[in-house]
């Protein structure tokens, strides 16, 4: 299963950490943008290369300590057919370095359009009577506004060919409440999603004891992480918004489980743009460096804080 | 603006059919499928010429006769890379032959992660100072849960570059209700979703009086259709649910105002694959005429259901 893989991965690093991967253009350094522009011209074949060989080198120096990577589409997508090939790209270099790649793709619809997107993310597409995959990524984010006949369309991908999704149940950003916050018959709408993600969880349940139906739990609002908790109890959440977002280690913490599990926290910005801060004086080649350095810091951010609290694996 | 010319080509077709182009490669004919498959194997690129030739056939059987096309990226992604290239020269040839192409991606992010989507599909990202057009459609339908933070990053390119959006309101499927009926403080969601695209409606309103910010209204409830209506008076309804999902002309007219539009109705499986009728009796290499056939008939059948009701703009 996808979630006892992660699990495994997220003991032996000691690590709770995925490292978002966001690239945007303008804060790649220059020196690297400059050798493709170069022999490529302003074209986004250009941009394909200057967003592999970025993401690459942030794989390689990060694989070793963190359990997971988390690819934003959007930001590959923008470039098109050639940030698309890279997004497949980095994705494939991750799963070869052992990192669970969950791509945060935010898809749904209704039933086999889902099942389409469930195809070509996490599963695999007929061709001829051969199965063909074509992004082929451990896991994907999945918005809920549709409803149960969306979910139920990745449910299959998750649970023959062990992969998994995160629900988007609570996001991070200022307006979600306006939405997500709303109040009916006594309960939030982001509970009302929760109850539907748990009954999902219960249908994947892996020997970790968790589920591969995870939840999207913003760390913006820690009560609620808190309250989700209880909520869906073998939900792995995937929580956004520590660092520039504004959630700091203590806000954290609410969303682990006493057994120190159930969270895998993400960062983007802080991590892999790290040696654009001032107070940090890295070199612009050193980009890959300070990444690592960011990761390390936000594992033992977190780690000493779930320790302060006794939820701690090992 | 975008809205603009859709009503335009509205009023010229006397038409309010849009084609949705969700190409399923088992309901694509065998002629045309092993063509490609035989010159270039069980690979993804036969499947990307496949996809090309099909929907280029469908397209030039109905340009004349409708005013839009929704092509439905999930049916693309699936196939990869190569998918995504038939969906942008499907998006590309239908803007050449003067059809609003609307690029079903509902999609939908936190603040920046949204104006990449924006950037990659209605507008422009920039690179080494020149601005380059990824997908470039004319409008997409967007994922309202994340909230305005989400929405407002299309606004730019909507105002700016003249581009459209439909945010999802009221979804066509049945377990839409789970989330979008639920009540809160007297209200349905679908309720103070349509609140939030009226309000952004205002902000891009065109010459015809109508706004360039539309709203996916599912026809299978028709007398929510009817509601919906009243709260967003300006705003272009894009309805899903004719045909295939079981939604008949008498429930569509009641998403149309008075002037006759209001409204665009979408079908795809009915059109895309008219051929596969039973009853019809065309021959597989008719798939194209079959098309054409189908749309005229759903064309004359929502129009003298509006001149019934006295709601013609001619």
């Amino acid at each position: 299963m996808f979630i006892d893989r992660l699990v495994q991965q997220i003991k032996e690093k000691k690590s709770n950490v995925v490292v978002g991967l966001d690239p945007r253009l303008e804060l790649i350094p220059r020196f690297l943008q400059e050798r493709h522009f170069q022999q490529q011209g302003k074209t986004l074949k250009a941009v394909e290369e200057i967003l592999w060989d970025f993401g690459k080198e942030i794989i390689d120096q990060v694989w070793e300590i963190v359990p997971a990577v988390k690819p934003q589409i959007a930001f590959y997508e923008q470039y098109g057919i050639e940030g698309m090939s890279a997004y497949r790209r980095i994705c494939r270099y991750a799963e070869q370095k052992g990192l669970s790649v969950i791509g945060d793709i935010k898809r749904g619809d209704i039933g086999t359009t889902s099942k389409a997107y469930s195809n070509g993310h996490i599963g695999s597409t007929l061709v001829e009577g051969e199965r063909i995959e074509a992004f082929a990524v451990d896991a994907v984010t999945v918005n809920p506004y549709l409803g149960d006949d969306c979910l139920k369309e990745f449910m299959e991908d998750i649970q023959e060919a062990n992969k998994g999704m995160f629900v988007l149940v609570k996001t991070s950003n200022p307006s979600s409440i306006q939405l997500q916050d709303l109040e009916t018959g006594g309960k939030k709408i982001y509970e009302v999603v929760a109850e539907m993600v748990a009954a999902w969880s219960h249908q994947a349940l892996g020997k970790c004891g968790y589920s591969s139906v995870g939840a999207v739990v913003g760390a913006t609002y820690p009560e609620q992480g808190e309250r989700l908790r209880t909520l869906m109890p073998k939900t792995y959440f995937l929580v956004p918004g520590y660092g520039a977002q504004g959630a700091k280690a203590e806000d954290i913490v609410r969303c682990f489980n006493e057994d120190g599990l159930g969270a895998i926290i993400n960062s983007s910005r802080d991590i892999i743009f790290a040696y654009t801060k001032k107070d940090q004086h890295w070199r612009e080649d050193q980009y890959g460096e300070a990444a690592r350095t960011a990761a390390l810091r936000m594992r033992d951010d977190i780690n000493s804080h779930l320790l302060q609290l006794g939820k701690c694996y090992w």
